[in-house]
């Protein structure tokens, strides 16, 4: 149910010809209130897409009424033609939902994704705005998820049920993730009562614990947008900490759905930075291991090559001793004070998920990063995506 | 010749059987004066090598008899029994050449290259080094660069000739090759009379211009090491501008052929950034497209993807607006202020080489950055080195 999942909300996901392989690609969510309390956070990129220019203009203003999301293109690096595109979209939903719902294109915020550099075909993207609308529900969550994938082999969504209200998410993103923020296009919905301010403090904090902290591969998009709306319609006031909990819970199990469809991956890497000195000095190592190409190629072909973690924590700037730094591989000590701990013959790297633990013997902050291998299927995928 | 070309130098290589393949491991680079000019410059990694830690401090002196270099294992991660190791090699390689050409262990470098986190098998570098000894002669270059590769498919050496006075040097790298520096070991040798400190500024330039602007993979090394040798045995004292030219010269042809060599290449890159408000702009913005795993992905499938180039360069903090940024790929202007320009399907991208150009149009200075393709034969090298 995810999106629709808190009461309130409607959404759709229909085919419109914007995708090649014809699937669904145009999806909205609707909020039918009371209330129309909303907050965003945005690509830290300074190359901005269309959309994320006139959604980030839409969200300061703490209210929207809708979503409308597109794959099938990113509309971004498309010039002011691209931008026009954004605002006629956002006009024409607005226009479809009529007055009593939508006072206009300035609550309607617009997310897209695909290639770069393209022109969205913007007739077929009307279309397919007006027959979404044509069948908005509430059980439309599951053709909204599919309606904005683009390489993503699964629906991701999430909900959460907690004391009286609901907080439900639905994600895209299986490429270019990386922190600052997440790189990918998150739509959350609440029926909590959260006036604007609330919905902001909540999302900036769950999406710096959690989408931040997936870097797949390093690359940071030019549309990534985490949305959040909430429409007040269960009538409940959560205490601040039980509303960031819920919106935080979402968002973490958003984000782990992402690293576990990363393009090509064949296995989910946890860097735990361990007795950091600060949260910032955790989150530049873990960061920096996660970039790691040749520490990431060494985990698809199995071998845990810890020099190649130590190689990487050797080039940031956090605080710490390079003669007493620890690494565990799936609970091996296979570094002890940066020398040869106990033999890398017993780590075994045939699961899924591979926990990769640093210790800096600093302080007493503790980071994870998620990333993922990197994987002949993910050059594959890579050197083939436009063509 | 490299490395023997200039007067007054000796130097060989054999094998030791510290690589599992059995070819040659060891290599001498041996001075016999008049003088004993050197200067070094290493790896910036906080985690260094045994063999960075000593030599950093031998060349410190200004003063170098003899490299002794190995292959077939890194000896970094190694703790204080590494280090151990790299003294006991100068010791023994100064005993070996005897006072008269060599004061002590003070006056040799050591460099190795290989396995992070593995001892040394010291018994057999040090009958490696006995056996180099041996068979040192002024033909010797061939041998010695040949004895410092790993995954290297061929021997890299240059020579210049300048007025009077040559410089000559090798190089080995073709993975973990990233800025700062350039992730590698290379060795220098000329007949120039120049003393401790033009070596050094000479070296310190070259470099910063040569190997620190070669980003194959963003894996920045443990062990890099480049050293320069001056033994003034041509007589000639050469204007600084002469000398640093060739210096820079034999620099800048290694650094070329260590791009060429790349692990699992197929196309050489070089990122041209022109019209940028300063060099270190220009520098950053070249090394965050280089370090793109997703426009590298692209140029191996021959997709000449410029919406990536332009997501690399928004994540940079360098002067520019983002709606004025133009790129060509080989020549093609496929992007004009942020948007689609000439066709895509222009550019021809069957050839080794690919040239992009990022237009900032914020200033007048330009920089070029060399990087590779991220291929699936570079994963499948790296995914199995250690094993």
């Amino acid at each position: 149910m995810s999106v629709t999942a808190a009461a309130g909300f409607r959404a759709a996901g229909v085919a419109a010809g914007l995708k090649a392989s014809g699937g669904p690609d145009v999806a909205l969510v609707v909020n039918d209130g009371p209330a129309f309390s909303a907050a965003g956070v945005f690509t830290t990129n300074r190359v901005q897409a269309a959309p994320v220019l006139w959604s980030r203009q839409v969200v300061a203003g703490g209210r929207l009424a809708a979503v409308v999301l597109n794959s099938g293109g990113a509309n971004a690096c498309t010039g002011p033609a691209g931008f026009a595109d954004t605002h006629a979209t956002a006009e024409h939903l607005a226009a479809r939902l009529g007055d009593a719902a939508c006072s206009g294109a300035g609550e309607v915020a617009v997310c897209s994704t695909g290639l770069i550099g393209e022109p969205l075909d913007l007739p077929r993207l009307l279309a397919g705005v007006d027959a979404a609308a044509g069948s908005l529900s509430g059980d439309g969550a599951d053709d909204a998820a599919a309606a904005i994938l683009t390489t993503d082999s699964v629906r991701k969504q999430a909900t959460v049920q907690a004391g009286g209200f609901t907080v439900g998410g639905m994600a895209k993103g299986a490429g270019m993730l990386a922190p600052g923020l997440a790189t990918m296009l998150v739509v959350l919905t609440t029926d909590a009562a959260a006036d604007p301010a609330a919905c902001d403090r909540a999302l900036r904090v769950a999406a710096a614990r959690t989408f931040a902290r997936v870097d797949s591969d390093g690359c940071l998009s030019t549309n990534d947008t985490v949305l959040l709306m909430a429409s007040g319609a269960s009538g409940v006031t959560p205490e601040p900490e039980r509303f960031d909990a819920a919106v935080e819970e979402v968002c973490a199990r958003l984000a782990r759905a992402l690293v576990a469809d990363a393009e090509g991956a064949e296995h989910d890497i946890a860097v735990h930075v361990v007795d950091a000195a600060s949260v910032d000095d955790a989150l530049e190592v873990g960061r920096a291991v996660a970039r790691s190409n040749l520490l990431k190629c060494a985990i698809f072909g199995r071998d845990p090559n810890w020099g190649r973690v130590l190689a990487a924590v050797g080039t940031t700037s956090a605080a710490f001793e390079p003669d007493a730094l620890d690494v565990s591989i799936n609970g091996v000590k296979v570094c002890i004070a940066a020398a040869p701990g106990e033999p890398r013959d017993g780590v075994d790297l045939s699961g899924r998920q591979v926990d990769i633990t640093v210790c800096l013997h600093a302080g007493d902050h503790d980071v994870t990063v998620w990333t993922n291998d990197l994987t002949t299927a993910y050059v594959h995928e890579n050197s083939a995506y436009s063509t």
